[in-house]
């Protein structure tokens, strides 16, 4: 058992290093009518790989057939050989970049899933997360549904097949009055590409257009690397069918105003997207520099944490007038294969992956910026580090507000009592990470940072309940189970 | 696209070698409460392995989950380590060794299969082939399920997942009813193994003993490996519930006369078998004397074809008196992986398997014995590398009638127009193949060679269609569909 | 530590059953001139396969540069890739199969290996085992030069990259002058096939003929599989050099009379082959012969284990008159991959191999024929496998004689304490393997099998120390040692 | 062929984007008397990881033998594992990360070599390039040793070996003494760790301590990583020999200026590296500073090139005032594998790395930044990309000075007729890369960023040849050859 100790230790390591991050369960990608349906597919998952990198899939249609690659590990791993693509014919294709949240990273859990129909078959990605997955699920068993994933997407496949509807668009419809929570989702019938937005948005989904054929993504990264136009966001609330006639929209869920997740912004998105018209490295410089104004502080150096610190950081600099430093230098080539094969190498931890600049640090006051406080584990060992790197003060602050609430719609958060900001009042925050100084940006300087005077407490412009405790939907599977049961199934597979 | 077209050829060669002998899709095992249970599977469908090479399969029960591992390959390539049987704990197991007839051998194929009830999850393994199984898919996709695999034992989780009974075994049961044609099923729930023959007990399963422990498989052999007690063959149309309270039989068809498939005697069961109480090696030797006895001639020596017609060879060679001999030697090293990278080394072909062991073959005429005829194509390069070899005279003998019609149960024969018996009269095919003489043992010197006096043609002891066209069942997707439609999904995936 | 406990002990049980068997290190096979080369050189090797299964390479010269594959398993896993075919251009290719006697199967001890000298490159692969390789390494590293294998082979190259002569075949003579032991050596130069057998012709080699092109390989079986003609046997001490001019023959050593291992006839070679102009099957069968006519006994039935025993049982049955049976079947699909994950499972031991017939053993008195017999562990499980079948009387004969001494010309022979017949009588042997008689054929019986009168004590036929004692060659590395000290590298490298 | 085709063409583009870019081969690594060796051999090479990506090797001795890990790829995906680190026991460690500049990445090349004296073995690791390594290699095959790897490094264990002097050191020392060129060594013999840099230091190695145990290594990062303590650069020309009785240090050459390899602070090291005293960061920060003082320009942001320009762009935007910010955002999980099916996407180049930051480039005039330029195929794309994304202006900086000459100290330039700065003058180049205006940090600038007042002409303070043809050694292989001859095997082999 030693051999599976090690590496369970170095498992968990790193899973210790990344449960201090937030993660984003998927980005998704389809595009109608183009001979190079395949490659472009692909190509946009590259650009969204920083959505999921755990696996990746595609679907395809030839007009005769449909054609699935699946693989574990990134988009450029698989799906950059010839060889794949040529297994995917067809001028339709949509696909999946996933991150997995439990250990069941297998092959029949990669997306897209499929179905087949008495009229024929189709395929769906799903970004997002459902509340009221696991009560579907239930209700499908007992009436004889045989679920093979795990995943709470296949309940929208079983309700499609279900449905009484005869065309495809009208059972997808169906489906979609039938769940709640967040989603966008692309879906593929022999006909079709179909995309779908959840009632308030709460995950992105934008059109695009490339050679006189539309594209479906998550972010605006995904046209601009292969020269595509962008067109719109896709509404919350709507359901976009493209096919050869052009493409439509419906709206089948009562007007509500859109809220999508402010976490895009703060996080997950790439910089260089646009979500919802607003450029997300300004949004995130802006937060730099209202926290700055909030917060500012005498000190010699202003000093990202990498890499996702760096555009607040910037506008912090530029708001104070303080030196911006890269003052700690990141390791590109760590991955989640170093394990580490000794207790004394594990006890390193973060070095593997961040290292000190001492020539920038040493007898410095600095600034650290982050984009955000999840457990606080990481924070803690950065600071030490530039504490031995020799920095006189340490001044840590935070481009975003205290995460007090757990996700349910798609963002992979520890359980509540695992938050710092949870757990603890500020001061109590500032010794545990040994911090002089410990500051977070305010919700209203969030919303300031957003282009809004403040946030609109009684409509709230934003998906903000990490931060609020304001959940924006029910929460069935929650109140279902008196808490939020993980989703298992009866089998473990391997994979 | 060279190479795929050289990888093409050569897999077509592999093919032709393959195409011209006949296939059983797999065998099943199933043990309940053994501390060992997936190492005692894994080492049953070890010895069973000659009924399926291309995957193996295990689910266990551990008294909370239901674990399973798939893998393509052979049980030894996998099953054998250790940290893979860890992966699957539990003293409950069922496995299965595939033998695939389509191009998609791909995980999600691989059984057993697995689904979840409200009540619990269950896993069946199948050995046979089911008759209406495209007709009953077709009901389910129309009724909304979705199928994952394109494997007909599908229809069977389907089948119990949507009955309305309450009782596992009640459901199942009510599955089985619904089904048509050949199978040997184990079936996993969590408090019991299941075990089940088709009402005519087409295919074979046999009940068995370790240290007080049940045990279902497919052949005796996977008993003797594990010096396990053989205790009886299940009947036709049996339905056997093992359990920690004992077993229990089930009868849940009228009463018929059991009819086993004869090619489990002639070709498909190992020779160290036992099948309905007959020694496999015991019935081959018989088939060999029989057809002495029916075609003997003037010959210096006896050469088996390896492996197949040996026993039938040294039957003969004790019936006529002539001298057996290993006048051809077999390449125990040639697997599917063989493929020839060159035109002229395809040509080569069967060589790379069989050689002539000339000391025996030069100058002397010769008796070969091969267990059966299927397309003949490996029949006229054996002939002719024997006259290559100085064969005097070449007389070619099979210990089974010639075979004239496709069978339906699980065992993979060409299309009825590629069988050579089915295009050609005798001479025809002496003349094809190149002999000096050809002949094949009798319809009732086969039944001779089982123990009875000849056929009893109102009831016929065996199912032996391929010899007679006399299909012991309705066929009714191949009456649906006017022809054998192969079992094609909507969704190309490679795996 | 457990999972690598367990594949240790896997592993161990495989050895032990491996153990218990004679091993021969390595085919060779080259040709010259041919246009595809590498690829009939791919069958040549796999046609000797049985000579070794750890490893195989070749190495071709396209007229400007050498190309070399090199790869663990066997022949077939790889080289019938026509990519890997592709990647070795020319004409001329040697190539070679590895079985390894130590721990140590890296890819820089597999031949051929090639070294360059100011003239040019060179490859050579190698048969054999050279008895004074450690004395001559000792002074080549004294001298300087740097070796990267831990094969005897690699002595000879540096012996031709240091000789004083011009000429590659003045240098390769210069070189085979100083080795001493077995060797069938096959050498490629840019202008030359060579081959060279040792002065006693102790391991064999024999020159073929395809389409005009000459051909070199260990057995006749190579030349069988493409249809090549035999020509003769490279005489003992011959060195022939074959190129663009034709074909010339040397004879650098004083005459010797001819004395090949005797154990290619009983065990190694194939039984299709012809080695010194004996069939090897007939030698095998009039072993049985000897062996009936020496030895015989009352019994029911001759079962041979397989499949080496076979041709031996076939000759005792034929000059008994008692019938020859399969008492014992053969799994086919056991490899040197199936590692047993349990303990109990390890126990089964060579059932995993072997299983008995019950129906030709039970209530049988039954003559169980091995052609040879090492340590004996197998036969006793043999021995009790029969008895657990029910055989009446188990009556062992060895188509051999007793093995009393090891091997140092390439066989892989256990130490000689470890040898069953250096440690007890002929009654010790009966009752360790639980037999109720035990016999061997006499080393007379032998060489008239062979078909000499008796022995030749002044000047013996064969090479057969094994049984006799009588070493044919001085033991250099032996004698400096004062034992039998393992090739071991200073460096472990895995690979 | 269409698909190696396309494999090749896939792989030309990455080695377009690659060849744009210079490249060192390796980094070395070496500790002796610690009890975690092999583990803190690997960490320090993992933090060296940018100095060499193809292959990775660990020799460790444990007393008794020596143990030898190679592997292609990152240390990450292998070294980390337990079980690798297991098989590599002893408290001497030496390590070697490899970049290959030609297409045979075979294990045989990879390092640490390895050879066997009669007093045992020993193993060497380089970082560097031998100018007169064909002239050696020639010399030593004459005298028939045996090449087994295609590396210059190899000439170093052939020249131990063949040295007539007892002690290692002595052995080592008189090999060094006959090679020219660069040359930062690790050598691990029974007794010692020994390490050594050429006459001119060009390549680095620093001295560091850890738990009391000596360190020798390529850059300080390595020491960071682990926590150890930096002790002082070993000087130019300088062997220390590190054994159980100490460090002891001697100097073998005529006492010589040092000239360390200006490209280290440019573009090799790692920014938080520390060589020869200066923080790299620190350098690079200065270089932006004289540049903005010597190519100023109007405009309105300062956009690195990611992520090699950053920290001239920081001290760029310092001196002028002109806001820095991320106008390009580079896509990490871009790797070699990343090829492209199609030409379509194959044009789209630079994308998959690289992309605009539209937000920070629509409208505005702005000033890239990137640490040197090589071939321009690159920044061409890159000042295009800035154009689409609606840059007003585009005015390409250049860190360093225009590299006009080759390299042939271990830095893969290209030959000298693709080097731009080699073929147009400054205009010239500008119309090429499509820039508005283009600037190159002068030779002075340079080493005034340094530190210096200027170049000092008769006696310079840097190996700096690329940017003025001075260099500072013979160059054996290059004067012998009338041109640089790649090294070239006669032996084709893949691996």
């Amino acid at each position: 058992m030693t051999q599976d100790n090690a590496a369970n230790a170095a498992h968990d390591l790193w899973r210790e290093l990344e449960a201090d991050r937030l993660h984003e369960e998927c980005g998704v990608f389809g595009i109608f009518g183009h001979p190079d349906a395949a490659a472009l597919t692909a190509l946009g998952l590259h650009a969204l790989q920083h959505r999921g990198q755990e696996a990746a899939g595609i679907v395809t249609y030839d007009g005769g057939r449909f054609h699935a690659e699946k693989r574990l590990g990134l988009v450029g791993d698989h799906f950059s050989d010839s060889r794949v693509i040529e297994r995917l014919p067809g001028k339709a294709a949509i696909g999946h970049n996933r991150y997995s949240t439990t250990g069941e990273t297998i092959l029949r859990n990669v997306q897209p899933l499929f179905a087949e129909l008495e009229s024929g078959g189709f395929a769906v990605g799903h970004n997002g997360n459902l509340t009221n997955a696991q009560v579907l699920r239930r209700q499908l068993i007992q009436e004889g549904a045989i679920c093979q994933s795990t995943t709470d997407t296949e309940v929208i496949l079983h309700l499609v097949a279900r449905s009484r509807r005869n065309r495809f668009v009208d059972r997808f419809v169906d489906a979609v009055r039938q769940i709640e929570g967040a989603y966008a989702l692309v879906a593929l019938s022999t006909k079709k590409l179909i995309g779908a937005r959840d009632p308030l948005g709460i995950r992105p989904l934008v059109l695009g257009e490339l050679d006189g054929h539309y594209i479906l993504c998550s972010e605006t990264v995904a046209l601009d690397i292969m020269g595509a136009k962008y067109i719109r966001d896709i509404e919350n609330g709507e359901v976009v069918i493209i096919s050869e006639d052009g493409i439509e929209s419906l709206k089948p869920f009562p007007q509500q105003q859109m809220r999508p997740c402010i976490f895009e912004f703060i996080y997950f998105a790439r910089p260089d997207s646009v979500v919802q018209g607003k450029s997300v490295y300004e949004v995130r410089k802006n937060m730099g520099i209202e926290l700055a104004r909030e917060s500012g502080v005498e000190a010699d150096v202003i000093v990202p944490v990498p890499d996702s610190g760096v555009p607040a950081a910037i506008g912090f600099s530029q708001e104070s007038g303080i030196p911006f430093e890269l003052g700690i230098i990141r390791n590109h080539y760590v991955g989640r294969t170093f394990i580490q094969p000794t207790q004394r190498i594990r006890e390193l931890g973060v070095r593997l992956k961040h290292s000190a600049n001492r020539a920038q640090v040493e007898g410095k006051r600095i600034v650290l910026i982050d984009d955000s406080l999840v457990r606080g584990t990481t924070s803690v060992k950065i600071v030490r580090m530039m504490r031995d790197a020799g920095a006189k003060e340490v001044h840590f602050r935070l481009a975003s507000p205290p995460i007090t609430h757990s996700d349910y719609y798609g963002i992979d958060t520890p359980e509540r009592e695992k938050l710092l900001a949870a757990q603890m009042d500020l001061e109590g925050m500032r010794q545990y990470i040994g911090a002089d100084s410990l500051a977070f940006l305010s919700v209203d300087g969030t919303y300031r940072a957003m282009g809004y005077d403040s946030r609109n407490a009684s409509q709230p412009q934003f998906t903000d309940h990490c931060f609020t405790g304001d959940y924006p939907t029910p929460l069935a599977d929650l109140d279902a189970e008196g808490k939020n049961v993980k989703k298992r199934s009866l089998l473990a597979e391997a994979g």
